[in-house]
């Protein structure tokens, strides 16, 4: 988990380390990786970025939009034969609220793809309320997981992993060029979150 | 109902005449739209696209993306005062499945507003199912509609007008610079559809 020091990150490394999952959270500062694993508790353990891309078979990116290109760019040896499950949201706000920042990859995970040649990148978690992966004790997250990418092998580990969280439910919903838009749908979900006061989650119908 | 002739046009005008709405649909060509409101039935009416723009208050845009410029830029005048609801989705395919298509001006319903600047163009509608639509008796539609627009008066009046449909609500889902992503997730419900065999539909949790 690359980001585990942030909410989204923070909460998901909670929710999988609940489910079994042996999880460790990467932070450029090592340090901080400890404290914040140590703080989250269920066995995560903490290193600092290269150490935790090497030691995952499964890296989760849940970093901001502003440090994606640089830190994957320095990780590519270390990610090498991993899947790479991006969650990473290029959302900008302004005085008018969100809306999606143009990548010129087209999303954030096709640029993962594109730093990242050797790895098999895949696109998931995007809509997850970060509020409710921090509380366990408030019951099952209603939200599915939109999965992309062009790897069927590796969006069925992405889908099963989803699947271990409490409420949530993995979906494959497209190649990794179809993951744009289920990016932006953040900046839907957090206009959202403004109008009805809440925390809105996705679930596709009929599947 | 611009391009009530089309598959979803005809099904939002049977939904909608069945619940009450006065809805009269346009082609370009008068016959087509006459014969096809006599097809729907419930009291729909057909003209042409542009007596069908003057007689409405409220007009959804429910054509081709191919044709969507070149017919809003000839209605500009009949549009003037109309509240538009564009749910037109720029969606390709090749062989690797469905992608969204790259719009010049961010998403059809901001280009409907730089076409129409006398009108209140909103966007919804994307991702209710045609095939449900045209089966009023195969039960509710399992579906929210996201409502995208600046206007809060007139994304209310589409709302109201979702919730006519039986199953259907309308949620507000952000200012209209949020509508590409929205048009462009059909690209993924299209995906999901052909993996899972299905006709999914969204739905927003927690609100």
């Amino acid at each position: 988990m690359l980001g585990g020091t942030g909410p989204q990150g923070r909460g998901l490394a909670l929710r999988l380390a609940i489910s079994g999952v042996d999880v460790v959270i990467g932070s450029r500062d090592e340090a901080r990786a400890t404290t914040t694993a140590a703080a989250i508790g269920h066995g995560v353990r903490g290193l600092d970025n290269a150490g935790c891309a090497r030691s995952c078979d499964v890296v989760i990116v849940a970093v901001p939009w502003s440090g994606h290109r640089e830190l994957l760019h320095s990780l590519r040896e270390e990610l090498a034969g991993r899947i790479v499950v991006d969650c990473v949201n290029p959302v900008g706000f302004d005085e008018r609220g969100p809306y999606p920042l143009r990548v010129e990859e087209g999303s954030a995970a096709e640029q993962a793809q594109a730093l990242l040649p050797d790895s098999t990148v895949t696109a998931a978690f995007h809509h997850v309320s970060a509020v409710h992966l921090a509380d366990p004790q408030g019951g099952p997250v209603d939200c599915d997981v939109l999965v992309l990418g062009d790897d069927r092998a590796a969006t069925d580990v992405v889908r099963a992993l989803a699947d271990r969280i409490d409420g949530l439910r993995g979906i494959y919903a497209g190649r990794l060029r179809n993951a744009g838009q289920v990016e932006a749908l953040t900046a839907n979900l957090i206009a959202i979150n403004r109008r009805y006061k809440t925390n809105a989650g996705i679930r596709v119908t009929e599947v």
